[in-house]
């Protein structure tokens, strides 16, 4: 364990704060694994328990048709205060290939000044650092200077299909002034930055049937159709030359960046050689006449996420599948429609797969877009909080991720801002998984300043 | 069991010819998978000690550096009579998808006149109706009418890599006039069939890595490469808009049927519906301008086996795979060479999938095609054993199938002929194979009469 005594970002009971963050992460709250169901629900207990020992008013378990969410709430900076909203999710990504990880995935260590382990950054610990900011706060003065509210919900990774109802069924608990959603990353902590914007998310498992069998390729290869060829020929087609989405009406609602937007952009290093490292690719490659940034954040783009089909196994098995499964994710950009991009695949599969084929379509969630203001009090705290912390105010970027964020801004109808300490080597959804721990140090201060920004910056509004 | 004790076509032993049957299918003797490597071993053994009861003057197991062979032999005909060596083998394909059976493969039942498990028809059941035939002649005459020699393989369904190593360390021993394969079968029991011709086969496993690890859709989805993106492509490159393989060069070595297998394949019946009815498949597809049975038999093909990368399980994980996996079946068709063609692949790939994309290609066996001849005393022996057996001389016919018969025909320098029973809906490579006890019985009988419609034309060729 890297630890620094003399590291002035480290409050002095660092030790505990890290004792719980390992114990939290070794809970495996894989929500897309209906076998980690129970685990999903330890995971929301335990929080609970650690936001009430934190010193906040209250904090509940909010049961759902899938998994579980914890509301906790500090109620006593009295009505002329404002009532922040902190949004995160407890649940985290499957972990497989699980032979990939350095360390296995729950069993959190330390090491050069990382954590390493599924859910580190995505999302655990970026909720926890709020947590301890408010333990901290709260132990020093017993006050803090907003209401604060915090909502950590358990599906996040799987497309968030129960959240809106809780949103609706607890829309007056829900009541607030401003949100603030920590899943999100910075450019570096030497460029920091904050988002305006967030890629939504649709995905199909795509099912092609051409028999009711495997057929032996000596007997009736070359003359019976072999789904498996079938999804290769839809897959590759799903893209034009120029590596567009091949979808019919995809890029229909897409609005351009406007000039401020588009000069922030062109403002943001990009170092193609580190990205490369970074992400262990030869090169890079995508919609041809966008750059590299573009076509992360506000670009929006249709990845094969998994393909199987036939025999995979050692050796050959000389069959004619007859079936060939593949997932494919659509990342989506203001002003795309998840059901209107869901309604423009199915049309298109169908026209492009040839009737002897039989298709099955399984959606899985769908999260809109959503973008954020770049001018107001709330926006204004937050850039003044990470200018504090990390030495320079905020350049403007665009989340190339999904989340519910979308969901919670339309419903609670509050500014939404973001603050966000993960890093682009952290490998989140991947294996070795890690939180940068001056990040995590860094959040837990940005948060104990943000809400004092906040308070003030809503008093003189 | 439906057991009729006046039909006609079972001896009087049947019971206990169906209760050998039954015990040596139940040995899962599945050469492609390294867990099963003693039951391919226990099924020779169990081969071996059935030939020695069954009369054979010896009987051996042939180690091999994969799976061991059978060679089994009777030498009491004399000098004037031919040596006919009987080709079969005793692996099996492996049996998922396992829960489409609807017996367990290994447990094999008599249901409505069929024998139903794995290798019952593909090759066992072929292999034992020789055996069968040769304990009945035995012990009805204490003669066989020709020195006969059973060469029974442990490794055909993996390509025979070790088999032709066997032909030269064994050459003496193999020694023979004619050889009679059995390892296929005909068009129907009214209309009965025999080989010609059999295709030749090469697999690959090609495997694209486009990164050390899978990447996170949000965070970099749209400019990095997909692996399964570029398998897809590849996959869907490997035919032309006419389905003909896009191999470079690849039908350079196709010789075009002359006009005599030409006119025996315009005579052949050919049913699509019944042909649809049996694959499951909703309609037939393949190279243009090629009739069904000509793409099956006479032209080579290129079938994807299968293929799998990223995330497949439940739900959705928003990915980019860095990794991708596919296999290749290609069937040759004299006078295609396996190497070359595996070159020409080699450098197709190469060529087709990009620089940032690295490549793998692992190949698997390699088998030529074979033809054999129409006309002769061996091929009039088979042509008047199926006339008498089935009631009509048979038609030509090349099978789609592959095997190492090229390699036997070739080392051996004998005529080669085909007596096959299978049937097109015996399922074989897939769930719930069968063998038709019919034709188990009808292909005993054949062997019996083979045996000395051999004998008679040698003499007198």
């Amino acid at each position: 364990m890297t630890s620094d005594p003399v590291d002035p970002l480290r409050p002095a009971n660092a030790e505990d704060v890290i004792d719980r963050l390992v114990e939290w992460l070794s809970i495996p709250s894989i929500s897309a694994e209906p076998a980690h169901r129970t685990e999903v629900a330890d995971s929301a207990v335990w929080l609970r328990q650690r936001c009430l020992d934190a010193g906040f008013t209250s904090a509940e378990i909010w049961e759902t048709d899938g998994h579980p969410a914890v509301f906790a709430r500090w109620d006593g900076a009295g009505d002329e205060a404002p009532t922040v909203l902190v949004y995160g999710h407890h649940d985290v990504q499957p972990v497989d290939p699980l032979e990939a990880w350095a360390h296995p995935p729950f069993e959190p260590v330390i090491v050069d000044g990382e954590c390493r382990a599924r859910g580190a950054i995505d999302d655990k610990g970026q909720v926890l650092y709020h947590v301890e900011a408010v333990a901290a706060t709260l132990a020093e003065s017993r006050m803090l200077p907003v209401n604060l509210k915090l909502l950590v919900e358990g599906e996040e990774e799987i497309g968030s299909p129960h959240f809106e109802q809780l949103l609706v069924d607890h829309a007056a608990a829900l009541d607030c002034d401003v949100i603030v959603v920590s899943d999100t990353g910075m450019i570096s902590p030497d460029i920091p930055s904050t988002d305006v914007a967030m890629r939504g998310l649709v995905a199909a498992t795509i099912e092609l049937t051409t028999s009711s069998t495997d057929l032996h390729s000596g007997s009736f290869g070359g003359t019976v159709p072999n789904a498996a060829r079938h999804l290769s020929r839809l897959l590759a087609n799903l893209h034009d030359d120029q590596l567009r989405v091949a979808v019919d009406g995809f890029y229909d609602d897409v609005v351009p960046l406007d000039d401020g937007e588009q000069r922030s952009l062109d403002e943001q290093p990009f170092d193609e050689t580190e990205f490369c490292a970074i992400t262990g690719v030869a090169g890079l490659e995508g919609e041809l006449g966008r750059s590299p940034l573009e076509r992360i954040g506000s670009r929006p783009t249709a990845e094969i996420v998994g393909m199987s089909g036939g025999y995979v196994g050692e050796g050959i098995k000389t069959i004619v599948p007859s079936r060939a499964t593949a997932k494919i994710a659509f990342r989506l950009v203001p002003d795309q429609d998840p059901t209107e991009v869901m309604r423009l695949v199915d049309a298109w599969v169908t026209k492009t797969v040839p009737p002897l084929v039989d298709v099955s379509i399984t959606w899985h969630g769908g999260v809109a877009p959503v973008r954020s203001s770049t001018r107001g009090w709330a926006f204004e705290a937050v850039s003044a909080t990470i200018a504090s912390i990390w030495g320079a105010h905020p350049l403007l970027t665009r989340v190339g991720g999904s989340g519910p964020e979308e969901t919670i801004a339309r419903r609670l109808g509050a500014p939404m801002v973001f603050l966000g300490v993960g890093l682009p080597g952290d490998r989140i959804h991947a294996p070795n998984e890690r939180m940068v721990m001056d990040q995590f140090w860094r959040g837990f201060h940005a948060a104990r300043k943000l809400y004092g920004e906040l308070a003030d910056r809503w008093a003189s509004r």
